[in-house]
């Protein structure tokens, strides 16, 4: 990894003493925090003593809180494994509860962590507040010079909202368990306890059924979870103190459904796993039987798989085509004095409240399943705001004064490729004033992976860092606001999930690799450091130009939100604007130097790589826009036909057909920097 | 990554002209090969069609293939999945297969792989054989400087061994199971076939035991394997060819066994899970009845989870001390007519090939089972030869001659750190002359990738790029010994293990990024390009010095065996000194200037890293001896002074208490270079 320039830059202008508050890279940030000016130092000596009888999550969260700290400091313990025998004398930290958690969903997560020059004492009611300490702990480690240390601190800390989601959808791209895994870890180690598994959707049916062999055998390409695999993850999950909630997302999003058993569509045909991405026809029959002696059984075969109190339905986006076109379905409607597609999916719905109760299961529900005659015990997912025409807040807000519970989504959508500081300044409670009561049904938020444009080599990058923002939004008090505070403290933890097992930082590089075809990626590497995957869907527009087979080892796909050069770049540009100084001046000079670079360094590599010559058109607007700064700083003056071509330059879009699919994420600066010639 | 100054210039030199076989870099070597002028170029109408009925395995290998050929091509595909219907057209690739392989020991492996301009042909008599086609399709795939392409060739291939295995202990370092997973794909895709999964050692009892859950909870510190997901490797594994062979290591290497059941241990006791390495005593007691009633019982619940008809008891370095000092198993050995211990091992080995049989397994074990008492039926696993004092050529060549069927590991572990050359030129037949028929019982070999200093993050760079050398020696015919030319393929395979999912590149920059404690890497990967690991077990003298839960973050981690700018840097300097050209001598000053600077760019960073201060007494020395060669190619000449302080340099050795644990991977090149003046 060659660090930038402008890092480099930024690491000479760090200081490295502690004993601030500030110094602290927590996240999410605790609820309440005082620090003391001593630290202990790691060494061989370093042990850990619960006071009581272990339990599962107490060993897993010690074992790995050691198997990090000895990677990460290299020291060599005299004891790898933490013990609540007595024969430890003298225990560095020493652990204090007082019951297994049940794992409900207000269970109690709390924990006091206390860090003294020799001592280090963690008391917690339930085992998951311990795990949340050492996961506390584990980012407090920082180091001076000569060694690694944990500063004196006193933390005491609990969630604000007890749901805490993250949502991965496995039906577009298919996630081996492994990637579920890994990124299960890092969700524990920032304090999220829902993992939420979009199990079916137009591209795949991704659930074993044994009493319906056909849906994961006809709908999934042979890429589904068989049920030993789910019970594995569940437990998985738990022993980390996660919920895992499953959806089977019906009556809409069914094509992969409709493919294996066809019978129960609402318009007879033979259908095939959709490709693209999108909103499609094929919908679930409300008006057959059939239907709900399926539903039955593949639900009871799900539930039986989780735990977890709550089943989510899905019911989102049904345009209802099908059901228009449906003669008998029609016919249905009138009979039943159901007036609209709408009034006919709250009769479906109830219809599933009624299975899942049975099952002792909440059903939960993306917002569409909000009617007026829709039972106040659904769980409703919020997941469309003042976009979509929800006013005041957007639907979970509505939710709320009506009755219902409600988690939020809409403002944690990570697949928009937003910054992290646009998902950060999404409260749940919104800004609308709600009574005590109404505030307690918004149980929480979840951030939602849709993975129409992500394969395992990328989802990492496409969650991490983000959601580490939207995981202290849900955690910590609602005053914890501080965008750059929170950039600066997600910079560290950003680094440290790669001891948690994701890939984000390593898979970019291979990525880059590929592109270059094993030749030099440093010019690559620069480039996408300032460059970001298109936003908001523009990325794919209509949903065909990417089909779930398309490659996904793009220059794009090396690129992530929150670009790392931008925010050093933009304070830069900031200083020189206003100071006009001659240091800044010259930095500025240097970067830009660089850049300029850029394209002759992929030209020469680009005879051996094909992929490079995609890049290059990108690579050439970007050095010709460096070299007119560059010049402009040097002579203190762009004329205005400078200024002409690089608007011109900037304004640019490189041609479509090549799916380079990024933006310049200086662009904004550059252009406060021009016009302040 | 910033290739070095060597590797540039290695690419400087390289042509990019295709239509040779020395261009093609498949491993393992093909039996037949003939190419071509032509080349099929790779775009969005490449497509695949079945012309039978498909297989799972055909599945799996095509959409493998596809994936991989879109995301290292970044073509846009029409069709992302194989068809074995009609409806394709003209297909590209046409597959025809006869059966569906059993996956029995001696399977029809074969294939016959045709590439003309525009259409590829594969066939085989059985899926496993498409599969293996496929895997050489992958690698055909190379460029120009516009697109990929595959070149015309026509292939006709099959093994040499019917044993072409890879061992992974389990034991001494757990590895999850996606480990193993990508470590599964990476075999088949240089066509290994067997996977031996050593699940129990003195480190670790890995395997749930449903019988005598004792095993696993008291034995493995929570890292154990459940049978659900040994069911669900077996089966991953068959889709890819591949066997799976359990190893239940007995009656030595106990230690966890006995800390878990400590009534059938040869000396009473309270036993505790091993940490160091190495030999111990901790031995299951022979004479004891319970000993075979638990073994029944577990080797019945082994076995029902593993289909391949062999069962391996390990029976390995069993020095029984245990045995000698116990009164009980002194007075039975006496009564029993057993002289030695290796003969009462034996009457434990005979007991325990009767219960195997009964589940119809045959007996395998490491080569201490092979006594005149052993029937001829067990299979010997040869892990010692002239070494361990076996002249001609080792056990295997004493099995072979003695009758029994046999496989070799000796030469074979990688653990040792040595160059794959060293492996590569190893043969399972060796120079001894043996009949036909002894030759026959030689099934194959295997690589064993012993785990006391690999842990997940680290145990592809051990396992890879080196055992692809070992995959050709066993499938490739016994000629192709080029060691030179072996080298240059397997450049270009090791990167395409990247494309399969293994992490051996990557995970390199995640520990000199944990080193330089996120900051620059760039020094120490230049360090690390000419440092290799201590060899042959030097690393952990006495196996004492790395616990089971030491860091292995460290850059002796970062290290490979064949550190990648050795061979060209050895070229050069044998280069020089033949023609002492102006070109070598200034690519060689250009080199060592380079180097000169790694200590003063490790100091930058050192005051806010640690473990970079670790390396710095070794960086130091390097630097030093880059200024001397710097020094003196410009003068042409050095000193008698200077000749003498490099030599004290060169055998200079870190202090063992920093555990830096690497060698300078240039240092015979150097002497030479250094005499030549």
């Amino acid at each position: 990894m060659k660090k930038t320039i402008l890092l480099y830059i930024l690491f000479l202008c760090s200081t490295l003493s502690y004993g601030q508050i500030s110094d602290l890279n927590l996240m999410p940030w605790p609820q309440e925090i005082e620090i003391g000016k001593n630290k202990l130092v790691i060494n061989a000596h370093f042990t850990i003593k619960i006071n009581q009888k272990s339990s599962e999550r107490i060993d897993l969260a010690t074992t790995q809180f050691l198997r990090r700290l000895t990677d990460k400091t290299g020291v060599f313990l005299n004891n790898g494994f933490a013990t609540s025998e007595s024969k430890i004398e003298n225990p560095t930290v020493e652990v204090n509860y007082t019951s297994i958690a049940k794992l409900k969903l207000y269970e109690d997560e709390s924990y006091q962590l206390n860090v003294t020059k020799n001592k280090i004492s963690i008391t917690a009611n339930t085992d998951i507040g311990v795990a949340h300490a050492f996961s506390t702990l584990f980012q407090l480690i920082t180091n001076d010079a000569n060694s690694y240390y944990i500063p004196e601190v006193s933390i005491s800390d609990f969630p604000r909202f007890a749901w805490r989601g993250l949502m991965i959808d496995c039906s577009r791209h298919f996630m081996p368990i492994d990637v579920l895994k890994r990124n299960i870890d890092a969700m524990a180690s920032v304090k999220m306890n829902i993992f939420h598994w979009h199990l079916t959707d137009d591209q795949g049916i991704r659930i074993e059924s044994k009493i319906y062999p056909k849906l994961h055998k006809l709908g999934s390409d042979g890429l589904y979870y068989t049920q030993d695999q789910i019970k594995d993850l569940v437990q998985y999950a738990s022993a980390r103190g996660i919920h895992v909630l499953p959806e089977i997302d019906v009556p809409g999003h069914a094509t992969a459904f409709v493919t294996a058993i066809p019978e129960i569509s609402s318009i007879p045909g033979a259908y095939s796993i959709e490709r693209n991405a999108g909103v499609f026809d094929p919908t679930l029959d409300p008006t057959n039987e059939k239907t709900y002696e399926i539903l039955t059984n593949l639900f009871g075969e799900v539930t039986a798989l989780f735990p977890f109190p709550y089943f989510h339905i899905g019911g989102d986006e049904n345009e209802g085509k099908h059901w228009d076109e449906s003669e008998h379905i029609q016919q249905f409607m009138k009979e039943n004095g159901l007036k609209t597609n709408h009034d006919l999916q709250t009769y479906f719905n109830i219809r599933l409240q009624k299975i899942l109760k049975k099952e002792n299961k909440t059903l939960m529900g993306w917002d569409e399943i909000m009617t007026d005659e829709m039972p106040k015990d659904a769980m409703i997912h919020s997941w469309r705001g003042e976009n979509e025409g929800f006013k005041e807040g957007g639907t979970q807000i509505k939710a709320a004064k009506l009755g219902f519970k409600t988690v939020l989504s809409n403002g944690y959508y990570i697949d928009r490729m937003q910054p992290a500081s646009e998902h950060y300044l999404v409260d749940p409670l919104s800004t609308a004033t709600l009574t005590l009561e109404e505030e307690k049904r918004i149980v929480g938020g979840e951030a939602t992976m849709w993975s129409e444009l992500i394969t395992p080599l990328t989802i990492d990058s496409r969650i991490w860092p983000r959601t580490v923002a939207i995981a202290e939004r849900f955690w910590s008090a609602k005053e914890v606001t501080d965008v750059n505070n929170m950039y600066e403290r997600l910079n560290v933890v950003n680094n440290n999930l790669e001891y948690i097992g994701i890939t984000h930082i390593r898979n970019k590089d291979v990525i880059l690799r590929n592109i270059s075809n094993y030749q030099d990626t440093d010019a690559l590497e620069k480039l996408s450091n300032i460059s970001e995957p298109l936003k908001v869907y523009s990325r794919n527009v209509n949903g065909i130009e990417y089909q779930m087979y398309s490659p996904f080892s793009l220059f794009a796909d090396a690129c992530t939100a929150d670009a790392s050069d931008t925010k050093i770049f933009n304070n830069l540009v900031s200083n020189y604007i206003s100071k006009k100084d001659e240091a800044s001046k010259d930095m500025l000079i240097d970067y830009f130097n660089s850049l300029k670079n850029i394209e002759t360094e992929l030209q020469k590599i680009s005879n051996n790589a094909p992929l490079v010559k995609r890049v290059l058109p990108y690579a050439n607007r970007v050095s010709k826009i460096a070299s007119i700064f560059e010049v402009a700083l040097t002579n203190k003056n762009m004329s205005k036909k400078q200024y002409g071509e690089l608007i011109e330059l900037l304004d640019k879009k490189e041609d479509p057909a090549i799916n380079l699919d990024v933006e310049l994420a200086l662009t904004a600066s550059l252009k406060k920097l021009a016009t302040s010639f």
